[in-house]
């Protein structure tokens, strides 16, 4: 097998783990949002609009801007990590920068470095609407890989 | 009227402003979230258990607690603020200290400071099953009061 | 050996594990900063005012202010590390809630929480000037207990 | 005047204000930090080693680090405040992503969104040896524009 076709196999099962984790999430499906890119390093989470997701004013709450916010930098350190671990959220700040309004909102999870037990992300979340698409908030957050155990069997529903 | 009845008809004032603006979110209908104490400078939002709020291992996930926890702070801070004015989330900053689960989460606004046009907020989050309340998610808010516009009024749907 | 001897002799152990750690640090003794105070998850340290520690307007540097915080919060964590670790400070924020003067500045890290590998903190900063104290900062700290390694042996000076 | 000309003179006048509001700042002759870069929305500041500095390990105190993060995103929000106000840091988040080492560090603040009240920066340090230039910290900072009084004027010295 080729080198070129060996990686892209990894970065296949890598995706699919990513996704099914995501798909376990019942916040993400409550709230709307979807996984729409995955890569070494860098996750998209998108959640389109829907009035069960706003604050007082009637833009999008801050909790649900920062629910994917999370999730997006969580699965981005998830993806360089190993097969055999699991990724818990230590802490992230986020910066409300503007109104968060849009057709839809979407999470940029990028790693800025990667050690072997903790993994730091930037997190940034833009309003798109049509054409435009404007930062609304700001983030970095503090990963934990737990080795030794996947995804799946850290789940206490199992 | 006597001084002591005024402070209460304020008082009920007050909550009944926080109350009306808790239940144009959205987001905290969605989440089954509910206020369950205002007193000034502090406010409690309770969230039961339901799978609907869970990450990929079944506790609640870490956009729910901190939705709730960035709720009970903003409103911890209204309390504070003249009636011509609203609130919102400048930022904020979360530890999540251990699995969120339980019957419910409830988190715990409360100023810390409260300046003319920002306000400080510490957030807690605890777990509770039966008898035993156990903290999930420590954080720390930072608010900016709008000034010469009701909550009402910064509405975008007005 | 009594229990309550071979407590005070670990706390007088701890403390001096503690002060010879503080004094190892330049920085420390550069700002003139002194640890007034040492219990399981509790540290001070003081910082008398100079006119080498001000930003452009005569007032305490919040990197000064934020200098003492971080290490009394290391120091509160460290205190109950065991023998065998050292600590580093994986991140912290911190708020600055007024101006940050006094005749000194008293920091005071607190353990919020303590887990095998990571610790939280709480930090608190006082401007003290006579009998007055004013909260001048606030902030939270996550640290790591790097197991194995005594503090004097990770000293890359060694 | 050609507009060019205008710019360069406004430019030349902002880099003036930020340099002479540094040199007001005891803290960072103190440490021997310098800014060495200043444009719109971003600021340079380095720091040679010096045992002055040093944690308890011998690397760069996080908290000189952070003094250093602090001050170049703080003059970097200052670079487009009008001339008529002054700057203060609202709050900052900061993680030591590796040990802080190098012949100097070099901070790096950059305005990522400019408003009238609240400027968000994004806070950069690398340890510089020789050519290598490695990423020590990295940190998001709230900062507030303090209108109608210069610099000179906000000090308590004047």
């Amino acid at each position: 097998m080729s080198e070129q076709l060996m990686k892209e196999r990894k970065d296949a099962a890598m995706e699919k783990r990513i996704r099914e984790s995501f798909d376990r999430q019942g916040l993400m499906r409550h709230l709307g949002a979807e996984i729409t890119r995955v890569e070494p390093g860098l996750v998209y989470v998108c959640m389109p609009f829907r009035e069960e997701l706003t604050q007082q004013h009637g833009f999008f709450h801050a909790g649900a801007t920062s629910a994917i916010a999370d999730t997006a930098g969580g699965y981005a350190g998830f993806t360089l990590f190993p097969l055999d671990s699991s990724v818990l959220t230590v802490e992230f700040k986020i910066n409300l920068v503007s109104p968060a309004e849009g057709d839809y909102l979407e999470a940029v999870g990028k790693v800025v470095r990667s050690g072997r037990t903790l993994t730091i992300c930037q997190l940034e979340v833009f309003g798109v609407t049509g054409e435009q698409r404007k930062l609304v908030a700001l983030g970095q957050q503090t990963l934990m890989c737990i080795h030794g155990k996947t995804d799946e069997q850290a789940s206490k529903l199992v």
